[in-house]
């Protein structure tokens, strides 16, 4: 089945946003066994996307439409849908009833214009929005469809996940499932090449690489007759992934490592402090992103200047003068210092050169000491990044922090 | 002038990447003032790649094409312009050169098929790459032009502003100039009504409003016939809009908020520290993002626990007891506490309720107390965000942390 995506709007010609739709919408049909053959973005102009439309019903078989489904004027993706399959627009009254609940229930006024969303193709199926107001719908003629679905980014993604997936599945004999699994420390060409066998080998699951910042997702997709059978195909599969690169992974179900460790330590109630030189808060930054850490995070430092981590941490000026501030050495004592003040059972530390400045031929930028002390332990780490820009130097770092503290929490 | 932009590569139809380059480039070409009317996606495939030129130059006057430049068999798309306009691929010595001085520079072994990149229609005019080896070109026929960009955003980039600008602008009797305001502490609609006789009045220099997370930019351009009109237009429009909503604007030069106070900080050598609770660190990474921050930021502290806050800043625990740690109380203890601990000359604090959950009727969610603490003189502010979620209230709040040390230094 070949594919068409269409997004529509003058914002987007305008380059007032970027198009995440038609990204996620390609992610989606890819892993459905759907080839997507094109992205095409039109403004809100009848003329050319009724053209556009027509264009792709003959060199696709779906199209799938986002945008233009709202309430105003230049909003014009049904009509012009409708015409082109030969269709025409009627009220939903069921649709009606949910606009003026929506509206109800938020305690906001409800302008006339708005009931132009209960306004659906006649021989279409509705797809509801649970995000918004305005529907989308899915339209069929001679073995071709269009589906079209709302403009705002979650309120698409929420009715393709609830509307689109069902109805295409419905449609195949087949059941797709898959897992989307995160991998820290390996490379995406280290990983492809360890995989090799296990991508070439068969065609069913598929496996399928992704270089993120800094570390790789492997994405292990099933269609099979059952959803039973995808799913077994799949757990089977990731057992044969995590024999070959098993020490690399840390989620198996697309989550990050702030997320990943922070629910581990919630989980074991292992409380936590930090000590940060050159990610200068990014650490906590990131595990206080998730709700309810404050059972565990106690507090953390950011102690950017010398003084401070004398003063804060206890570090030596001995120590700082003999080995530099971005040493193991230093590292060590910034934990320990944290551990103690704050009373936690871990501490994490960091030094290091962000970059772009501060580079020396000993110490380069990209260098980094991390270390987690644990009760009385302390576990150090050296880390040299591959010095590509402070940003990316200092995300890295902070994922290698997490990935430290996940390899020692582990095996608590 | 009526435009397509073309991006092309399987990538962008499996999902894997977001088409930034498209939202880039039609920015780019609605302040020249051409008209994008397509924004189009094909695969490195020839034959579906030829079609699509070949419609768009009859429904446009001109295609920007980004992407298969490269050395791999799957790299096209020179080939495919070249065919469509009637011209052929002969190799071009100076680009020849270039390419083999980048991998002598680079101390990388040059392939044979990196001399493929040398070839270019013999008609075009080439455009040297400065962030790679791919280089670009113009091409054109007939009134039309097809120009060729590498798919990377950075070359990308780099090329437009560097060959493609100063190209349009040589076929062009007007120059184009402008400048990007940055606000804060006012919604888009409200700087839309309150400009909107600005707006309105006249069509050169243009306003144009954009919302961000929790700000908005203004644009201001003005197309003349010498470079010293459009910037006077310009100018003198910043002026007027200065008048109306001088108060909001933080930036005339599209500079983020970091950027902004810590070059002032730095100018003024103003040195600072911090003390966070809700935004955990994030106040302090954002300044550090800024290179050598380092010699005015000296430390912050993420107290997240009130047993924090009590041993790091010494907030006393009557105030915890009788106020809430949620409280311009506590805000004005942990900035003066930060202050003294670190000696710097201003402090920075804040302590709210980032979300989702923790509110309640007396403290909603997105209510934060933010203190500046200067030589003795302490300024509180209170805030009330619009709760959208933890991210963009935690975002919001860093920001007005910003615009609070922001007004009090520049009296400074």
């Amino acid at each position: 089945m070949k594919a068409t995506i269409l997004s529509i709007g003058t914002e987007l010609l305008f380059g007032q946003i970027v198009n995440t739709n038609a990204a996620y919408i390609s992610a989606q049909l890819q892993m459905l066994g759907i080839d997507v053959m094109y992205q095409h973005t039109v403004g809100d102009n009848p003329k050319r996307l009724k053209e556009v439309i027509r264009e792709s019903l003959k060199e696709t078989d779906m199209i799938i439409a986002t945008g233009g489904l709202g309430p105003t004027q230049d909003d014009l993706t049904k009509e012009t849908i409708a015409a082109a399959m030969g269709d025409e627009l009627v009220i939903n009254k069921d649709i009606e009833e949910k606009i003026r609940g929506f509206f109800k229930k938020n305690k906001r006024v409800m302008t006339e214009n708005n009931l132009k969303q209960a306004y659906l193709p006649k021989h279409g199926r509705p797809f509801y929005n649970n995000e918004g107001t305005a529907p989308g719908f899915a339209l069929e003629k001679d073995e071709k469809v269009v589906i079209a679905l709302p403009g705002p980014p979650r309120e698409m993604k929420s009715m393709f996940e609830q509307s689109v997936l069902p109805y295409i599945q419905e449609k195949s004999d087949s059941v797709i499932y898959y897992r989307l699994l995160r991998l820290f420390g390996i490379g995406e060409s280290a990983l492809e090449t360890a995989l090799e066998d296990l991508i070439n080998k068969q065609s069913d699951p598929t496996l399928a690489t992704y270089a993120k910042e800094g570390e790789c997702s492997l994405r292990i997709a099933s269609k099979r007759k059952s959803k039973a059978e995808a799913i077994d195909a799949v757990l089977a599969m990731i057992e044969e992934v995590r024999d070959i690169v098993g020490e690399y992974i840390y989620s198996e179900d697309d989550e990050d490592y702030p997320e990943v460790v922070g629910k581990k330590l919630i989980d074991k109630n292992l409380t936590i402090s930090s000590a940060e030189s050159c990610t200068g808060g990014l650490f906590a930054k990131s595990l206080t992103d998730i709700p309810g850490i404050s059972q565990v995070f106690n507090r953390g430092y950011v102690t950017y200047s010398n003084q401070a981590k004398i003063e804060e941490l206890a570090v030596s000026s001995e120590t700082l003068e003999e080995y530099g501030a971005v040493s193991s050495q230093v590292a060590e004592e910034m934990a320990v210092g944290a551990r103690k003040n704050s009373d936690t059972d871990l501490a994490v530390s960091v030094t290091g050169i962000a970059g772009p400045d501060g580079g020396t031929e000993e110490k380069p930028v990209g260098l980094a000491y991390i270390c987690v002390s644990v009760s009385e332990k302390n576990h150090v780490k050296k880390i040299q990044v591959r010095n590509v820009n402070r940003e990316w130097n200092r995300n890295y770092i902070m994922l290698a922090m997490f990935d430290l503290i996940n390899k020692i929490i582990s095996e608590k």
